[in-house]
């Protein structure tokens, strides 16, 4: 049916892989130019470790640019030292969590024939043979295993380029806040175009892998590549988590001694806390955060290519049309490389006031330059019209209505990253008024924000209203899904303005904690407050696409589970719709207690050195950092498994024991609560933090009247941000993870529920 | 079908009047019982104004038994003055609110057949006529504008019982605690048993009433009774949130100055704000609780009588059958008061520690016993047999399946009752834990207890998933709403032991202003901290009832709307669920920046008043208490409009707009979210509530070691305590009513949104 498309599968097959290499050398040349800015002097950093020490203390008021350099090295490699460290042994814990799971995998969907090596009557079109369960099985586990590998090496690069950049924007910032916007924002840079041009090449060559053995049977092709979505996110919830949890642990822990106690600074180096708060960053915000997105790359990747194989794309093997998703984020790709030089090349910050600006111009752009992007890969990618497969029946869709279904997806992305940053900037009247409520305590500044958070729930929510009510009335679940790609499309200007914040924010700490002017640290507090608002709007990215994904996730999930309606006036379905929107509940007060909990500790440990150690508040003794960096890393690798035990299990218990139309109804109750507490939850702590600091800048009269730090407001908001500080970092964006993962391990496993699952019903 | 009832026609109407008559006679009996404690000595106490004055502060340290009694009654009338007063400008507004809807309902429900005047052929019994929709149209305006009036009536009664006993208590607690306890307890039941009995009697006469016009035609009789519950949520609603921020205004600001600024005790009569703290207890939640229970009392009962008059109840006139929702009520009344004996009579509480399990045996033998009476109506009452309407289809059901679906409502009650005493008594470890994070200060003191609220989510959730499963599955939507009814058949006895804790409050507050001694006062200070607990537990009844009564709405309204499936895999229901979801946000959003709008400006008086007022300080000068009403007053009337507003017209928006599919989506979506905020809401501020009494009382050398009052870890639990009024009393709570009152409104005008509604995707 329709014409053929005007790009040939010969075409596909080179556009793809060019655009992600382009975005891979790009992403290295970035790297380069960041390279450029050199921290080490004669000799490198890592053989003086004695040094570091008796510089870091005697030279407080340091100017000297030798030796300052050189204590830069050095708290960038204990930073680097200390995230490496964690990394690792997070990662032999997952390691451990992965062949288990890729063990249930093969078992499971092995068992749906059990373990016939024999080919099968094709689920959809019943006229073909398809492959045999266990083969799918099979390349579904490695599938799974090289999405969690992709998600680690993902995750791990992000680290290790933040924790390389920091140090360096430090550095530049000495020549002005330009020069350090640069070094921070191409670094950012680095790791966004690495992580999708690598996700899309690692998708794309397991495609072209899998087909050799496939052939045309893309149903059973585009079943297997699913354990890829999986896998991804299932590494990326375990990242979020442990990650959110070392971040918060450390970082609360540290302030509520350091500055409420001891009355000392930010980032100052007696506290023993510091360098595990800025280890938490790297591994929290950028590595988790890398993680979470690459997942829901993959993921809604995964959804529209299960979709795609059973509509007429996959009938009429139409290999250009079926490979339409990965060709919108190659052009993505080339979107974001163009927008990146805006911010880099073609125009100069040369200011303060220039940085948000010149960030929230890289979502404005992107978002342009991508509507045209989508509207030639739609034109030349796809047939004029086609049919999409929609819970039992073909639908007729249109190439133009599919150019409209990635747009709204887009569009809803740069509504909601506007709304973020109007919820949590300081330069507007929300986040003042909380700063405002600081003047009759914590407890007003609390309830304020509490009130913010819930109140920015609506534009976003209604903007991915719209979004799936456009793309699912024009295109059913493979519409939705690439709205969530259109959402992503520009995920490497995204992750680039992320990671920017992070990055920044070390930087700070090293200034303050290599000793160096008031000028150096007001500019990098600069960097870090537009970081502050822009991480916010990553977090809005990540859920509004990640609610995308989950739906799309779900909707293929129905399919796959032979189930054709899911009738909330049904009792399994309706119990499963509560109890799902009970699950980010429980999460949230996992990981939150267990934030309280490693806090606690690290109070506990911070007030034990400052006790014992003599000298150490006058500066003459040196703390002892590691001990702090073993607390987090152990509390947050210990806490991250019942949180993550919940999320894995809960799809496996409900589909053995309920059924699917039950999990249905959890998946539906879950996605449609959680997006809700995780954007509140985000928000909310944004702000708070940004109330804090418009109090400590004192840029205007308000401000200044709420000020000076240490007056009882800025006391008032202090609690405000430490509250806010689990539930921005770790409860919030895990939750995200908490709806995707549930739906892909769903989808993954649907077919083993279709057949083996609701086990109470069958014997009651 | 089925055999014929054991009880006849006839024995039913003598039944339920005769119970219901028992319940008011029982209630004023307790009423008389009260009233036996003297307030008034020689001249009655409103004749002495002037002495009030000086009583008040000359009389600091008083023992004289004579004027404390004076000034006991002084203290009383002002507070039932205030709150008079309040009601009635509450009223007023409400009055024209009502007015407009009452014309909106016969409006719209009467252009459903272009007001004709002619009979229509039976929506579900197509062989025969019933009564035209004018007409169901006028019966329904009436029945909205009786439980309007009824919800007004009870909530009124209920404050004035409650301040006619405040001061009573606080007398009796100078002759012991046991003394004090039974006369706030049998206040407390005075209010609960004429609620019960009342709404009872005035749906009995209602039905009754109605019949002479429509005979046997049941279906119209029921439709036009619906009215009868919206008109009960709707005053439900503006009497919580009003109430709401009319108490936690007045007590937040009497708080933040008061305790924290100017370090005086709560309820010291030199804080120009006690006076509308006082009065905000018995508005908000004894008025406004009043209020809530009895919508969900006439909600749950119309639920069920819709369903049954299109079920084989209907369709065999079988009127014994139809009524078996009013003598589930009915012999809840006989009960309760046989319950309350046991509080009352049969047993004595004697020591502080007898207080609490007095309350929870209380819930345990009602439940026992009431058990006993379900089984027994059931078996009387029901035929073996019969089929119940379940969207389209008849479902056969036996009565022993309705005697368990009642049953699985009652005993979730009990459960609910009791995990809310858990998470919020300071008996237990989730209290003493959230006290202990207060070491650390405020901020972890906040994590631990919103973490502790999400978490006591989990059981309440999975008891009223079971209790859905269980009655869906036996009886459809009729067996939702008798598990409903089921668990509000103890009603009389829930709201006495909720109405006990704010006259207990008050007790308090009564006997630290009349200046009694610190031995009286340490009296009511425990009936108080009991009354916490049970007021959470009357929370936790409210919410969960609500969630039942709100599905067994929607059920009613999907089939009247004649839809027979709600999918969420449609994009126009699905829309619906993620909006309807985000509404509980938006609504907790307003509610609480009200109540900190209103906090900030009573604060501003409050410091004002003693910044201006020469002496205040001192006690030598009395405060202006009327200006504080007033603010609480108008605050509290203007606030109330946004929230009411977004509740009433989402119905008519969604319905009208986008159609009853949207529509249902909506329903379901907000159901499940706001049921989770709500719980979580009311445990979390409970929960900083008994974690400061933990600290204050200093019981256990824990709390000795976190106390005492004034220290750091006191003072982070106030801040919790004060960041968790709002929610606990002001949002939490509401969000029953804006779930339950937006499923009835939908079903009230299922029939206009049915014919007229939709109109965006009829012009798209």
């Amino acid at each position: 049916m329709g014409t053929p498309t005007i790009l040939s599968d010969l075409g596909t097959e080179i556009i793809i892989p060019v655009c992600a290499v382009v975005g891979i050398l790009f992403s290295l040349f970035q790297w380069y130019l960041v390279s450029q800015v050199k921290l080490s002097l004669e000799k490198p950093a890592a053989d003086d470790k004695n040094g570091f020490t008796e510089a870091l203390i005697e030279e407080e008021e340091g100017i000297n640019d030798h030796a300052v350099v050189q204590k830069c090295a050095e708290i960038q490699n204990a930073i680097s030292e200390g995230a490496t460290s964690f990394l690792f042994t997070e990662y032999q814990y997952v390691g451990i969590f992965m062949v288990i799971f890729a063990v249930i995998i093969f078992v499971f969907l092995g068992s749906v024939e059990g373990f016939s090596t024999s080919s099968k009557i094709c689920t959809y079109d019943t006229t073909k043979m398809c492959k045999p369960a266990l083969m799918t099985a099979l390349f579904s586990t490695v599938s799974f295993l090289l999405g969690a590998i992709t998600s680690v090496v993902s995750g791990f690069l992000g680290m290790k380029i933040a924790t390389y950049a920091n140090a360096r924007t430090t550095l530049e910032a000495r020549k002005g806040v330009g020069k350090a916007f640069i070094v921070a924002f191409r670094s950012g840079a680095v790791m966004g175009f690495l992580l999708a041009a690598n996700g899309l090449l690692v998708l794309y060559i397991t495609i072209n892998l899998f087909k050799i053995y496939y052939g045309d049977d893309w149903e059973g092709l585009f079943e297997s590549i699913t354990g890829y979505g999986l896998g991804g996110s299932s590494m990326a919830l375990f990242g979020r988590v442990a990650g959110g949890i070392y971040t918060k642990a450390a970082d609360v822990g540290a302030d509520l001694v350091g500055k409420v106690e001891r009355n000392i600074p930010e980032d100052d180096p007696r506290n023993p806390a510091v360098i595990a708060d800025n280890v938490g960053d790297n591994v929290g915000d950028i590595a988790g955060m890398g993680s979470d997105l690459f997942g829901s790359y993959a993921e809604s990747s995964c959804a529209a290519l299960v979709v795609a194989s059973i509509s007429s794309f996959g009938t009429t093997h139409d290999f250009t049309s079926m490979m339409y998703p990965l060709i919108v984020s190659s052009v993505g790709i080339l979107v974001c490389l163009i927008t990146t030089l805006f911010a880099t090349d073609f125009f100069e910050v040369k200011t303060v006031k220039q940085i948000e600006p010149s960030l929230k111009n890289q979502l404005i752009i992107s978002t342009v330059l991508m509507t045209i992007g989508i509207a030639i890969v739609s034109w030349i990618a796809l047939p004029s019209s086609f049919t999409i497969f929609n819970f039992g029946a073909q639908k007729a869709v249109k190439n133009w209505q599919l150019f409209l279904c990635v747009c709204v997806g887009l569009w809803a992305g740069l509504i909601i990253g506007f709304v973020t940053e109007y919820y949590t900037s300081n330069a507007y009247s929300p986040v003042q008024d909380v700063a405002d409520s600081c003047r009759t305590g914590a407890a007003t500044n609390v309830i304020f924000g509490l009130a913010l958070g819930y109140k920015s729930v609506i534009i976003p929510i209604f903007a991915i209203a719209v979004s799936i009510f456009v793309s699912f009335s024009f295109a059913a679940m493979y519409g939705v899904a690439v709205a969530a790609l259109g959402m992503l499309s520009t995920i490497a200007t995204g992750l680039a303005i992320d990671a920017y914040g992070p990055i920044s924010d070390n930087a700070g700490g090293i200034a303050e904690m290599a000793g160096m002017s008031h000028r150096i640290r007001e500019r990098t507090d600069a960097l870090d407050a537009a970081g502050n608002t822009t991480a916010a709007i990553g977090k809005g990215f990540a859920i509004g696409s990640a609610a995308l994904v989950s739906l799309a996730l779900f909707g293929a999930f129905v399919s796959r589970a032979e189930i054709t309606t899911v009738d909330v006036l049904t009792p399994k379905v309706f119990i499963g719709l509560l109890v799902g929107a009970m699950l980010p509940y429980w999460f949230s007060a996992m990981t939150m207690k267990s934030v309280g909990k490693a806090a606690l500790k690290m109070v506990e440990e911070v007030r034990r050195q400052f006790n014992t150690i003599p000298g150490l508040m006058e500066g003459t003794a040196k703390p002892d950092y590691a001990t702090c960096v073993k607390i987090s890393t152990d509390a947050s690798i210990k806490e991250m498994i019942p949180p993550g035990a919940l999320v894995m299990l809960t799809p496996l218990i409900v589909g053995i024991l309920f059924g699917v139309e039950t999990l249905s109804g959890v998946l539906a109750g879950s996605l449609v609560s959680g997006v809700q507490i995780a954007i509140s939850a985000s928000n909310t702590g944004g702000a708070w933090d940004n109330a804090k600091k418009y109090i400590e800048a004192g840029v205007s009269d308000h401000a200044k009247s709420l000020g000076p730090k240490g007056s009882d407001p800025h006391k008032a908001a202090v609690i405000g941000d430490t509250v806010g500080d689990p539930l921005k970092d770790t409860s919030g964006p895990s939750l995200n993870i908490l709806i995707k993962l549930m739906a892909v391990e769903s989808l993954v496993f649907a077919p083993f529920f279709a057949t083996h699952g609701g086990l109470l019903f069958k014997i009651f």
